[in-house]
């Protein structure tokens, strides 16, 4: 996590500063080796606030999304401290001018607008089409005269996110160079310095055969030109730029771990049942999203020096053919009591999981730092 | 669901009894209401034993199925009591047999066994093809002679599973016929009565437009010649026979209630946003093993006189697109504040969803019994 960090903070340096996007892992000794790091985060609930807390962030450093976002939540957080609001409905500005109270402080907000179509990328297309997120693009004049009209907000910046999983760095850095443009109109159309601009996540990372990773050294080549589009507009000049990954940060250094149960041969076809399964990782069972289910990659930790021998299925213990792992996995002959290992899997991992499905016990969550494991598990 | 089983129940007079297969809805008022209509039960991990203690069932009405037992759960079950364990593999066999101390209390077990693909059908498949769940048919006499031959089992019968979600009638009942077949063949080969037969459950409920309800009383018509099989071999003539539905007893009972965050045009589509989604309800928002995203019923339960007039997607809060309820929701023009409701979510709702993703709090679950109303909430 650190070395991710330090090579996504390297490439942005002079540019824009990183906030860690806590629903992509919101166990907070996760969290707060990246707010030892220098990260804010952004979080998507009062549960992930109350999570980011415990684990250190300071509240000034902290960004609210969400579409639907409670007035219990607004409350908590406007009274507790926030960085930032987005705004992303007409009820939920409404919902907090109830909550100002006239001659109170106004609520720190940015506007979410859902780009336009041609920036487009990522695995998931989260803009360009009908989204239940923020404001379209088309529609951002009416909304920002709006905020910018009540006394209720300090309206400080624009919050933009266009896509997830993201692999293509030109991609990524052509919605970058959208979000500046449209920061600079709505800076205009307000006619003073805009002091945020969020351009979202979506920073992928490979997960199946033919992927690659995100080329940093190709984004930071674009890094130059949307530094010099910030600073020619004195209206942007001096505002904070900020780049919200998840996955990115936290994926590559999580590995799930199982331990085999039985061996079985079916039909022909060899299948590795484990103490482990779709109640701990949706993701890598393919039921998070994906539309093809892929393997993740997996490999047996123990036996890394033997040639893979076998394909087999591994399945996991609940009493449903969805509870799937891998279906291709290339590994040594694996019997009861030998491990297998899911990579990548620090991202949506157990907390995007259905956890009380069919009553098993929950994994452990270890952090490893240098030679120390330290029990994580909330 | 007192209907649901008291419909099944008729059609299944003087041929089998109903155990509850509580992975559907583990919630110990929902067992507790089926226990006492005179339902066993059906379990597949030490969690859900204990859930079903918990609700008041009987540990000799207690059947246990799962690909992955592990020791600790089956010493747990072995001491504390269960009716019958359903072998899946031999390792289990294994693990049993140490558990069994030399002249100890021999083990109640039935051997599941994966049907030939003949018998095959419902909208996922369990059996015909290479499974991680219990022994493939074509190998079941060396298992049954392994077993027999073993003083830590006391060998009771066989089970089968052959699919789920299963609409229709006369595909069930093959299905139960052909476990019967198979039933006979390994009274035969151990040369003595069954003590019980399981057909498995996989009886199904419509959700999708065009699906219809499972015909009991087409079903009802198959039971006579399927009891005359039954008692025509006098080694399978006095076997308890056994059917474990799910979410046919509770899913239809069960109703999802959510509220509008935000009512809101997108690029000409209406979205509602709701304080509800797929992490109170992962199947509706087609994510759990679906492979075509199609929508649950969805109504407006406190405005239920009015006309559709408005076709509505229906958003989570989760700041994920994933996070979807419906798509194409015919609804009275809904705001901030109504209702909406998803029906046929009495099975594979809030247990089988990831709660925890994105920290948003749980629904309450309520029990409603005649006119009274009561919080069941684990």
């Amino acid at each position: 996590m650190r070395r991710a960090y330090g090579k996504l903070a390297e490439v942005l340096s002079g540019f824009a500063s990183i906030h860690y996007s806590i629903k992509a892992n919101p166990n907070p000794g996760v969290i707060g080796v990246l707010i030892g790091q220098g990260a804010g985060v952004e979080i998507a609930s009062l549960g992930e606030y109350r999570l980011a807390r415990s684990a250190g962030a300071d509240p000034s450093r902290i960004l609210f999304a969400g579409p639907g976002k409670r007035a219990e939540e607004l409350a908590v957080v406007l009274r507790e401290g926030i960085g930032e609001i987005h705004l992303e409905s007409l009820e939920e500005i409404a919902r907090i001018e109830r909550l100002i109270e006239a001659g109170g402080v106004p609520a720190p907000v940015a506007i979410r607008f859902n780009p336009v179509a041609e920036v487009q990328g990522g695995a998931m297309r989260m803009g360009g089409r009908p989204a239940p997120f923020g404001f379209d693009e088309e529609e951002l004049d009416g909304v920002v005269d709006q905020v910018e009209a009540s006394a209720a907000f300090d309206l400080r910046g624009v919050h933009m996110f266009a896509g997830t999983q993201i692999l293509d760095a030109d991609m990524l850095a052509g919605q970058w160079a959208h979000g500046l443009a449209v920061a600079r109109r709505v800076a205009a159309r307000i006619g003073r310095p805009l002091k945020t601009i969020d351009l979202g996540g979506g920073l992928g990372i490979p997960y199946y055969i033919g992927e690659a990773a995100l080329d940093l050294e190709r984004l930071a080549t674009h890094i130059p030109a949307l530094a010099e589009a910030l600073a020619a507009d004195p209206l942007t000049r001096d505002a904070q730029v900020v780049v919200e990954p998840g996955r990115f940060l936290v994926g590559p250094a999580g590995v799930y771990v199982a331990c085999v149960l039985a061996a079985k041969t079916s039909r022909g076809s060899r299948f590795l049942v484990t103490d482990g399964g779709m109640h701990h990782h949706l993701a890598a069972s393919g039921n998070l999203g994906q539309i093809i289910k892929r393997d993740y990659p997996v490999l047996a930790p123990a036996r890394m020096g033997e040639p893979a021998t076998v394909t087999a299925s591994l399945a996991g213990p609940l009493c449903t053919p969805l509870d799937m792992i891998a279906r291709k996995a290339e590994l040594p002959d694996l019997r009861e009591g030998d491990l297998v290992a899911v990579l990548q899997s620090g991202a949506y991992g157990l907390s995007a999981s259905p956890v009380n499905f069919l009553g098993h016990p929950l994994p452990r969550e270890v952090l490893v730092d240098g030679g120390a494991a330290r029990l994580i598990s909330c």
